[in-house]
């Protein structure tokens, strides 16, 4: 990513820390590899991320309902998956410097490496020749760019066709080929490629015989799936119909990066969608305008999102789309919604010998659902909104702010009480105000430092709404709020408070944009 | 437990699957041991259950704040903590039929048949000597009461000094000096009794070197601990204040029993209280009190609850006490509440290396806080209200209906909103109705079956209201509220509607009750 947003992207973390939305884990024992703990204000904003998707999915349709299965299931079901199998990422050992590497990131470093090669040439051209430039010809008749984009060609079809036939050892062959050295030891001293299966595994009870072992779910999906039946028949539920589901998933990520977008502990939104078959290409289409509405309607930027479909299909899908999220590190993806045909329901048929078929009155006959799926990771959502809401100001005085520009539903403390002096009263009375308004959502209350520096915590915490009680409110039972964004004041009775509040923070504004 | 209770429980556990609330983990796959997977309606009830303790913790409390640690933790966490040295199970495996034991439960089994053979002497001699039969004297002085009680005696001392001495030899002895056999071979070839650890592990990561074996945490708390001083100094907090967190913990019982009272992998809701030295057991009587009242306002009736304190105390505790419920099976705990003393922190302190104090601005000193611990558990809790709430009336018909009492903020479904008749557009208008009211609480539609079928539904689900759309309703713009517990029904206009149900049904009523 470009020095400037790495920078960005370095000053959001340790925001997160300092203002405790997200710590690195067992930090005290310094930190566990790519897991990390949500702090106090981290943990409400997280709640209210899963408030916001839990109650759009449940409560406003009313086809959907949810579950909560166990992160622990039947090893057969990641059999059934395909996980067990195909769940695996290639590794390779250095002899020298004893590191672990994935063969495939390291082929596509290197195929990083002549872009930017590429890249170079024609930054130098660019400089050299001036604004009579034409990049797009010099591309394609400059001899050091066409050989660098020759090689790069050739090296990129052999990892493809390497990669789709499952091909180690011609990974391996790619790696020596092109003499990529260990970026430690500096040699090409090379293990074998082997696969690596990404589950975690553990084994459960103690018999003499020995234990079982079973994994750790990789995704919540298969725990829908497996209780399709139960779901389907205890709560009459009649097709089209969706199950959602919001839990901790656990993937041994070998090259685990950029902060919480890729950890080995993460939570996971999924709905599954279960429809005739036929018409989950129709479905597919309405998941996919349902969910960027729910995303536009936080208020963060339309432009910020965009749809990228997939060309390649994995076995089981036979369409698929990532909402992606214009992040410090560029375009990610947010959200998945992949239309899963039967493949699920039919190998936990297939695998338990169980009939998982739906009778469908209105054409008289049974057939296994179609799924259209849509995933989001929790974690991911909660960064894609810290990014978009972190904004550096530069106020009238030359003083710059840190200000969370947190969509208001979803911030962690909806309203600071302020009093101006710790004396004559005024704690009492913002106590007072507190005791009224702590059922409604929460405040907190904040008596230390100067005004000034107060409603900079609130900024910093992305707190939507602070009021102000000073000696004039003993006697007109009135307050000054102030607009995190705006910065505006404005004064106004006390017994308005309540609703002036809820109108902005309550979820229920979200839900009417996206009904 | 008595045949009778028995019969309620079973009734319970198959309520629980043909309604939606618990089914058997992958149960397609024939189920995973002691695991169990929450259906549409138990996860609404176990979301409410959470969204009551939450609400009460960080919103009624000024000084209490979330946080939501990973699952994963640092290894040394679990050294520190005592887990990896003293979690463990005394196992025993009789060599030939190859089955394994808790050692302390064999024993354990032993004493409660001394007891049962008491208790038929005492049954019998009643029998025979009917009204002026003198249970106490008997008990006293029958010398085959005697011989049984002494007999038991010497066995419970010798067992209660191996397990203060952790000598598994001893054990062994007991098992062979008392002739305990398996119940399967029927024959005292035992092997040594080994302990066995609780805690499921996992490696994590993959180098050259080997992995990290971590484990799946058997508690939150710890996730607290570690995190007491990034949450203090980030939120500024001020002595005595809380940490509060719910999340899975995992422990790899060997006997797991009576449905999701004790799961290999259960959920915690769990507030560490941290006080100034001296205060902690003020704190302790203050946190009991609270937590009691936090019970009793669910109204499932006052009489079920009782404390139990506890003689002795863990080697980290100066006290303890339990909240038990009134189960099928008996009186059980769902709350601990301990005085931890400040052994965590310190023992977090000696492993980290880094000083986890408390500078105190009154005292003008630094000190190790002392901890109150107050731990649910959500799964026991869950099954706590369902057990209380389970109810089965005869009419006045004569018919019976099965209802579940649920508080009405913790019913999964608040309102169900029923058409007459499928036709003439009383199913629009009950749309309409809905439409309206489905950013509020969760409403249910349902339009198959006679009204009285349907109101049935409801009740075995504990739905507090149903309102009734019928012809009148075209022309009145009323409908009828039918109440779940009373079944009364009265004719309310439908714009009262959303006032009537939320207030009931919100858990303002309950925070007010515990304020």
């Amino acid at each position: 990513m470009a020095q400037q947003q790495e920078e960005v992207f370095k000053k959001l973390i340790a925001h997160c820390k300092e203002y405790g939305f997200v710590f690195p884990s067992s930090e005290i024992y310094d930190g566990l590899g790519a897991v990390y703990d949500y702090g106090q204000n981290g943990v409400e904003l997280k709640n209210n991320i899963k408030r916001y998707w839990w109650d759009s999915m449940v409560l406003l349709n009313e086809n959907v309902v949810g579950i909560d299965a166990a992160i622990f299931m039947h090893p057969t079901t990641w059999k059934a998956s395909g996980h067990v199998d195909a769940f695996n990422d290639p590794l390779i050992d250095n002899k020298d410097s004893k590191k672990r590497y994935r063969a495939d990131v390291l082929i596509e470093e290197l195929l990083a490496k002549y872009d930017d090669k590429i890249e170079k040439e024609v930054e130098k051209a660019a400089k050299r020749f001036g604004a009579s430039f034409d990049a797009g010809l010099f591309r394609q008749t400059n001899p050091r760019v066409l050989e660098h984009q020759s090689k790069r060609d050739e090296i990129h079809t052999r990892f493809v066709k390497a990669l789709n036939e499952n091909d180690l050892a011609e990974l391996k062959q790619i790696i020596l080929d092109y003499e990529i050295v260990c970026p430690i030891s500096g040699t090409k001293n090379w293990t074998d490629v082997r696969q690596f299966n990404l589950m975690f595994s553990t084994e459960m009870g103690s018999t003499a015989d020995g234990a079982m072992k079973i994994y750790l779910r990789p995704e919540t999906a298969q725990g829908i799936f497996v209780n399709y039946l139960n779901v389907q028949k205890t709560g009459r539920m009649k097709i089209p119909f969706g199950i959602a589901q919001i839990g901790k998933a656990f993937r041994n990520e070998i090259v685990a990066r950029q902060f919480i977008f890729r950890m080995r502990e993460f939570e996971q939104m999924e709905m599954q969608f279960f429809v005739r078959p036929g018409s989950e290409l129709q479905w597919f289409k309405q998941w996919k305008e349902t969910r960027l509405k729910w995303h536009k309607a936080l208020g963060l930027g339309d432009h910020k999102y965009r749809f990228h479909d997939h060309d390649k299909l994995a076995h089981y899908a036979n369409a698929a789309t990532d909402i992606e999220f214009e992040m410090p590190f560029g375009f990610k993806e947010v959200e998945g919604i992949h239309s899963r045909t039967d493949f699920d329901l039919s190998s936990h048929e297939k695998y338990s010998g169980k009939s998982i078929k739906y009778f469908d009155p209105e054409l008289n006959e049974s057939y296994t659902p179609f799924v259209i799926e849509t995933s989001i990771g929790v974690d991911r959502m909660f960064l894609s909104i810290m990014a978009a809401a972190y904004t550096e100001e530069v106020l009238e005085g030359g003083e710059t702010r840190v200000v969370l520009k947190l969509p208001s539903a979803l911030a962690p403390v909806k309203l600071a009480v302020l009093p101006l002096v710790k004396k004559d009263g005024l704690p009492e009375k913002a106590r007072e105000i507190m005791n009224n308004l702590k059922f409604e959502f929460k405040c907190q209350y904040d008596e230390k430092d100067s005004i000034g520096k107060r409603y900079r915590r609130q900024d910093a915490i992305g707190t939507p709404y602070c009021v102000t009680i000073d000696h004039e409110t003993l006697t007109d039972n009135a307050v000054t709020l102030r607009d995190r964004d705006t910065m505006l004041q404005e004064r106004i009775p006390i017994d308005k408070l309540p609703e002036i509040v809820s109108n902005k923070v309550s979820m229920k504004e979200l839900f009417k944009k996206i009904q």
